[in-house]
């Protein structure tokens, strides 16, 4: 597959901007990354934006550019409406939102309800494409993703559609009480990763009880000096990983799960997976131009 | 039961400093509150402020004074010990720490050892003065209490005495949740309490999945425009409080949960308990001062 001329992939998110230049064959030619998130960029300037750092690339003949993440939230350059479960390639390409017609266009995110009382919606804006990128270079169309996070992600693939995901608050939870809460007095945040210690939270999470009693050990552990401050750093990791994947059935029979996150993050899953016995893989940065790249073979 | 003299009860916590002055008999004469909380006391001037703010109280004859809360950990006047469960007022009363014989005693905080591989202790202080004031106030010696709060504890009582004890961080989570998370954007802390939202939260959280999840939902029932920004307070509310209660079984044997804490708080537990079929109680500031005043009469 090719979409027959080059393509300029753009993953513009909440607080970094990064975008690659790929030849008619998919290979990444040069890339760039800028510190400009949209919560950077005021309302109007989107546009003046893109052009100032993207324009020389797009002169190309017959140049594509394709825009995920949230450049197209309510705060981005212009809403492109989630796409609803299940969705795939095709449902994505015809939900594009065309900024110019044929030329730029910004990939819509993806919606999914619930099935309790209140139909809980559930969303994602730029994981789609790392999802359906990771799946190409797997050579896979169904699987069990999990792309961790300030708001991690698990995702079920079937014959190429995402049918179910759901978002975990585990990264920025990790954050406000390792930051901000009498946690932070017992723990050291600098300190070498412990495996050891990320291995007894991950153990912890999964005994009877609450996620609200099992931290407070963070504090108790300390108090009685159980474990060291950079250890219960690990420990607190492990507690909030492992209460994530507490809930999750994942059947053997569908092949390894496949991580997308940067290497610090996947390892500790790949460490927790393991643990519970659930093989993985992981992939990084590569799956966003091989996921834009793929859709735009596709539209 | 009477201790024989006047009792100054103290109640020094680690934002707040409240005193009762009580006769013979157990009567209030006379309260003070300051917001002379531990934090604000520099080390070394804990006696100067106290006897600053209640020295006339301790010229009376025989005045005996008891301290409970906060003034007796690392960071208080000075530390007592804290006292290992099984506990009742006996072995609180052999464990005060008198700082003037006779006249002017710490009462030590609980502790207890949990029963997973790393023996996960969790310790409470002034809770335990609440704990056996209530339990006289309502003439039991044998309960479930909750004290809800910013680490709100569920506590077992068994023949007068406390045999074990959980905190859970749930007052805390709230308040970084709501205050410092993305959940912030979409929520309306000032809004008036919405007792449908809350039990909507109570209900989801006794569902399958993870409270890490059902959090997010805070987030995209606002997106979507389900609940609005005053009701999704009431709704995270439920939701924590929620997982807190998940957890807990309470034989309806044992005879009604005891509340104890501010009517604000009791209200929500309440709620949200007899939602669940659990039938609960409620008592306020005054189980601070019985509870000193029978480990008056006790030691």
């Amino acid at each position: 597959m090719s979409p027959g001329k080059p393509l300029i992939a753009i993953d513009w998110g909440t607080t970094s901007l990064r975008g690659a230049r790929l030849d008619a064959s998919g290979q990444v030619q040069e890339s760039r990354a800028f510190a400009r998130g949209i919560l950077s960029v005021p309302p109007g300037q989107f546009e003046a934006v893109f052009n100032a750092l993207f324009g020389d690339w797009m002169q190309a003949a017959n140049a594509l550019c394709l825009i995920s993440g949230m450049a197209g939230s309510r705060q981005g350059w212009q809403e492109a409406p989630y796409c609803p479960c299940p969705a795939g390639f095709a449902e994505l390409g015809q939900h594009l939102l065309w900024l110019q017609p044929g030329r730029i266009a910004l990939v819509p995110g993806l919606s999914c309800m619930g099935a309790d009382a209140l139909h809980t919606p559930d969303v994602m804006r730029g994981e789609e494409v790392q999802i359906f990128g990771a799946l190409q270079l797997a050579g896979r169309d169904s699987a069990t993703l999990v792309l961790p996070g300030t708001h991690s992600k698990w995702v079920q693939v079937q014959d190429g559609r995402v049918t179910q995901f759901q978002t975990f608050m585990t990264g920025e939870v990790f954050a406000l009480m390792s930051q901000h809460s009498i946690l932070s007095k017992t723990l050291d945040l600098n300190g070498a990763f412990d495996d050891t210690a990320f291995l007894q939270g991950i153990d912890q999470s999964q005994q009877p009880g609450s996620v609200l009693h099992h931290l407070f050990a963070v504090r108790t552990l300390g108090l009685f000096e159980r474990l060291s401050a950079a250890a219960l750093s690990s420990y607190l990791s492990g507690l909030l990983i492992g209460e994530e994947l507490r809930t999750q059935t994942v059947s053997a029979d569908a092949g390894p799960v496949i991580l997308i996150g940067s290497d610090a993050l996947t390892l500790r899953y790949t460490l927790a997976l393991h643990h519970l016995n659930i093989a993985c893989q992981s992939r990084g940065a590569e799956a966003t131009w091989a996921g834009l790249f793929a859709l735009a073979c596709a539209c």
